[in-house]
């Protein structure tokens, strides 16, 4: 075969984006194929936790029961049932909602992706919570935004100042990717009235609003939201994403997107040119799981599982990584973050290290759009059971000595 | 609820490429839910011709053989059995094809969204064949692309300035969507010889391959395109693309596009930024469906419903519209494109009146990029029975008749 060089020569370029994409996220992607190689960089749930004799009954009697609604095209936006469903599932007293403001996606990232479409022309002004998702980048990479980043945490962040002029500001409010951190109920206000105030949309992705281990949850972003409106149909500038894969199982991918009206239907012009419309066979599943109850039979399960390997996980740290890295307990999510304590390591060059070593880490340079955050490490406690993990840890501290010895 | 106006007046403004939208899509879109619409306007297939208890049963068996691969994440280019089985699929003597050539989509309208997210930056050149599928102007608008009409029944096409310093070339050779006709031989070989010479991809979209109702099939331009290659994995510039959609059901939303592994890299970046992967449940279901030969098995239905129902639409034609359009009787796919003969009859027009007579069908200004052919109307044919669509024409020739009263 030609090399690739070769082959190209004479071929029209590729789009400008992607030439901008990190390097690190193909050493990280590709990881996954490694024999042996213990993976704590991705965000994957436990596969033993997935309902599987329940979905399985689930797929075959949607099928026989409803083969049209299955098999052939569906409406763009979703299955309607699914929609009135899953309006039911997110109304409050004071949160309306209807078929109307609900949307379903071929799971999270594809909400990522259609929201890009219809609100960023190149140049477009993201005002994104920092560190950022590394999946939000990805989908929005093509569309060429600029970034603003948002310090949540500093107790100099100015909310309206943050919004102002940006098509839309994004966060992840509970146990956010990757940080794990909670948003404080006084910045999530903040970040609410700065919305209505300067109208800029402000997305609340929620992947993980289940996943809570310890502690009480906080009101969400489109509830505080809805808190001042007049009783009709949501209307206000939150867009609430979420997402089956964390709650029941990624295959199905099934996610949702909750905002008002006139965004929905700009997502269904969005979603016409990106796939048309989703399975019907997994909407079904999702409507009967939903219906079922399933998530909530699964839920302990769930905690217990992911408690235990948050404890395991933050055990192990103690005892091999205290001494380089520092980090707060997560009380929800799937992550811990590590920051060096040393500003001039370079995580970047250590995922090279704990590669070698047989462990993968996520480089906190992936969650900045810029690439320059080289100080933290993600570590993702969900998939592993607890011995792996520890050894897992080892290792990386294994990778932190060997780095150190051959320092220049 | 205030007036979407109201509420959209302090948000930013939603991105360029939703305000080119063709009204007439969205008139077209909506018609769907009309009670008693005699819908030949979309590209449907026939309910009945889903083989409805072999995917009950193939779903059920996926979920527990393969519970971790069909309720995780997979990987982003697509199930490698899945891959594998397609490159064997398509692959000749002459036509190698390995796992590296192969993509799996969300559909087939996935494969047009990732190519375009790929190849194009505002104001790219795409060399479409005229008239174009709609679903691909969709799919292509949010990245703002230049046109040039391939007319490619023009005695004067000349393929090498066609392709020359376009980005890629867009053909549906067999039974095009709208126009229901084969590329001939000659013109095939011609837009191959001109992508090779000139390194502008050259996209071939065969939805419809195997719905050929009369007379032999026509060689594949990828095929063409492999005759002089050196034995090895293919790394020409076609790339071919096709769905589950129309050869079994579009519900399972499987797609793949084959091209050379470079491309197949490109689009693998795409598409984690759009879906992250394609569901494992709908993947298995389709190796299993190929495994099993349930294509062969239904495809003698397919053939003889569809066949029967192309003559009876186009007999009722000859009867109630021959003074008004001239058209080919299609020998595949699923259109008849009809040509008014007065130049300065308004098939947009033409599209209210039939709503109103209970009748749908696609007029041609929205295969046109630029919005301006309103000559033509597409006619489906699979949808309905044959005396429903002898109705539809009836109404569409009422239709016509107020069309010519109301005239000012």
């Amino acid at each position: 075969m030609p090399s690739a060089s070769a082959v190209s020569r004479t071929r029209p370029s590729f789009a400008t984006w992607l030439g901008t994409t990190n390097d690190i996220t193909r050493t990280f992607l590709s990881a996954g194929g490694v024999p042996g190689l213990i993976n704590m960089g991705g965000g994957l749930p436990e596969p033993g936790t997935f309902p599987v004799p329940e979905i399985a009954r689930l797929a075959g009697e949607a099928v026989k029961a409803h083969p049209g609604q299955v098999l052939g095209y569906g409406p763009i936006e979703g299955l309607p049932e699914l929609r009135d469903a899953l309006a039911k599932r997110f109304s409050t007293p004071t949160t309306r909602l209807s078929r109307d403001n609900v949307f379903v996606t071929s799971g999270g990232m594809q909400g990522l992706d259609l929201l890009g479409k219809v609100l960023l022309d190149e140049g477009g002004l993201v005002a994104g919570q920092f560190p950022t998702y590394l999946g939000a980048l990805d989908a929005w990479r093509p569309r060429q935004p600029a970034f603003r980043n948002m310090e949540l945490d500093d107790p100099a962040f100015d909310a309206h100042v943050a919004l102002a002029g940006a098509q839309f500001a994004y966060a992840v409010p509970n146990f956010s990717n990757p940080t794990g951190r909670m948003v404080p109920l006084a910045t999530r206000k903040a970040l609410v009235a700065a919305a209505h105030c300067t109208g800029t949309w402000l997305v609340e992705d929620d992947p993980y609003g289940l996943l809570q281990y310890d502690g009480e949850p906080l009101p969400r972003l489109i509830d505080i939201s809805a808190l001042g409106s007049d009783g009709t149909t949501y209307t206000g500038p939150v867009i609430y994403m979420g997402t089956l894969s964390k709650e029941i199982a990624p295959g199905l991918r099934i996610g949702w997107v909750i905002a008002e009206p006139e965004m929905i239907m700009a997502l269904t012009m969005a979603k016409q040119g990106s796939d048309l419309c989703t399975s019907g066979l997994t909407q079904h599943i999702a409507l009967a799981a939903l219906e079922a109850g399933l998530i909530d039979r699964i839920q302990p399960l769930l905690l217990s599982t992911y408690r235990a390997r948050r404890d395991a996980l933050c055990d192990a740290m103690r005892t091999e990584l205290g001494g380089w890295f520092e980090w707060e307990v997560p009380v929800g999510g799937m992550f811990v973050w590590a920051i060096a304590r040393d500003p001039a390591l370079d995580t970047d060059l250590l995922l090279h290290h704990a590669l070698e070593a047989g462990v993968c880490v996520s480089p906190s340079s992936v969650f900045d759009a810029a690439g320059r955050n080289r100080r933290a490490i993600r570590i993702n406690f969900t998939l592993n059971e607890p011995d792996r993990l520890a050894e897992g840890v080892r290792r990386l501290a294994e990778a932190l000595v060997t780095m150190q010895a051959r320092k220049p």
